[in-house]
């Protein structure tokens, strides 16, 4: 019997310990699906990462609140006119931490543009992914996207790296 | 002895979970060794990443068949000028799709290049890496590199990151 | 008896296989950390991901011993006026090899700076982590930092990424 219970007890750590991993991958697989939807024009697909009533709150640019504006926002003629070009929105390796259902990912975006003589870093932001989890898995609640431009704005953002909370982006 | 029978599913159930992390993490590591393979002139290596027979298929350049094709790409006069005068070949984070023993990964590539003054970015791709496990660990079967400048070839090749089923890549 | 014993060794073998992907994904996550550290001015905290007498041996500038003069290097008027200005610190996926309690990762940097006009990668270059674990996790022994200018050094560091005995970086 205390051999069994010891069993079982092992059993819930690994288990435990596996279902950490994997949250962590299925959001790692959640930011690496952002580029390739987003540049091959799978605008619904692209804002189907969030939530239906998600937010993505971009510099220069405004707040999309749910998924329909987000989708707008990639069928818009900007994000077209970008891609018909030839563009990649690239996202690099993420800092995550993840408490149960929630979970914040930080980490930084470049989009390349191709100006017809070569290619330029025409963006270079930093994001933040606020996640949480429901019964269909992973779901982005809010993301916020700082240039990295000098402005205070892209450091407040990266210094809340490791707060699960959610983020107040500073004015201006 | 019911009892056993759940531990023994809970450890079969807990064995899968882990080997699907364990093949999400040696993909990863493949990919994550091409470049400081081709970058650091160990052609061979690079190329044995591929499986014998396995196919790289890049834009502008044509499609080499086999592992010894593959090499002579890397050895010959193009890759070795870049590499002498300085570049990165740097590869995203990917969408990976894994099925068994065979996988899809997704993702971008920029290549960096000094020219004396600075570094530029001088290709911008879309990836897609046609994978397969066989007893040694899994390898690449056919890699297609698409540029995106603007090619509807690339976006093809984008939208596919869900399709386990060998890629056909459009002419022109 | 022989089926708790062959339980037992299941689930020393899940424990065991488990713990190596948490320790990958500890240095992953150290790495991911490292630039919204320093892009947002939190030296401190950016050096302590070195142990106290860690080794930070960056090219054209110098080497830093221990956490304090690594800190120093991040609060020094260049790093200071190049995060005032705007600055990205991007880090690639890595490649890990993991032995015990000593580790090896292997990636690309690329520096972003924002130049009022546009964004430039004003850097980019191959780095070595040399990583221990002790009681409070994985942290940097040694960072080694070389430019992809066609510099030999460069290329030595990248193909050292499977070796895990200490670099020893060539001279020049």
């Amino acid at each position: 019997m205390t051999e069994n219970l010891t069993i079982a007890s092992r059993l819930d750590a690994l288990e435990k310990r596996l279902r950490a991993l994997e949250d962590e991958r299925a959001i790692r697989q959640l930011i690496a699906a952002y580029g390739p939807l987003v540049d091959s024009g799978a605008s619904a697909a692209a804002a189907a990462l969030w939530e239906p009533d998600g937010v993505y709150d971009i510099a220069n640019t405004g707040i999309a609140h749910g998924c329909d504006a987000i989708a707008a926002l990639f069928d818009g003629p900007f994000h077209q006119d970008l891609i018909a070009s030839g563009a990649a929105h690239t996202l690099g390796p993420a800092h995550i931490v993840i408490d149960g259902l929630r979970a914040v990912a930080t980490g930084y975006s470049v989009v390349f543009a191709w100006n017809k003589v070569g290619f330029a870093p025409t963006r270079v932001a930093a994001n933040r992914w606020e996640l949480v989890r429901d019964v269909d898995g992973w779901r982005v609640r809010r993301r916020f996207n700082r240039l990295l431009d000098g402005a205070e704005a892209s450091r407040v953002l990266l210094r809340a790296a490791q707060q699960l909370d959610p983020f107040e982006p500073p004015h201006g």
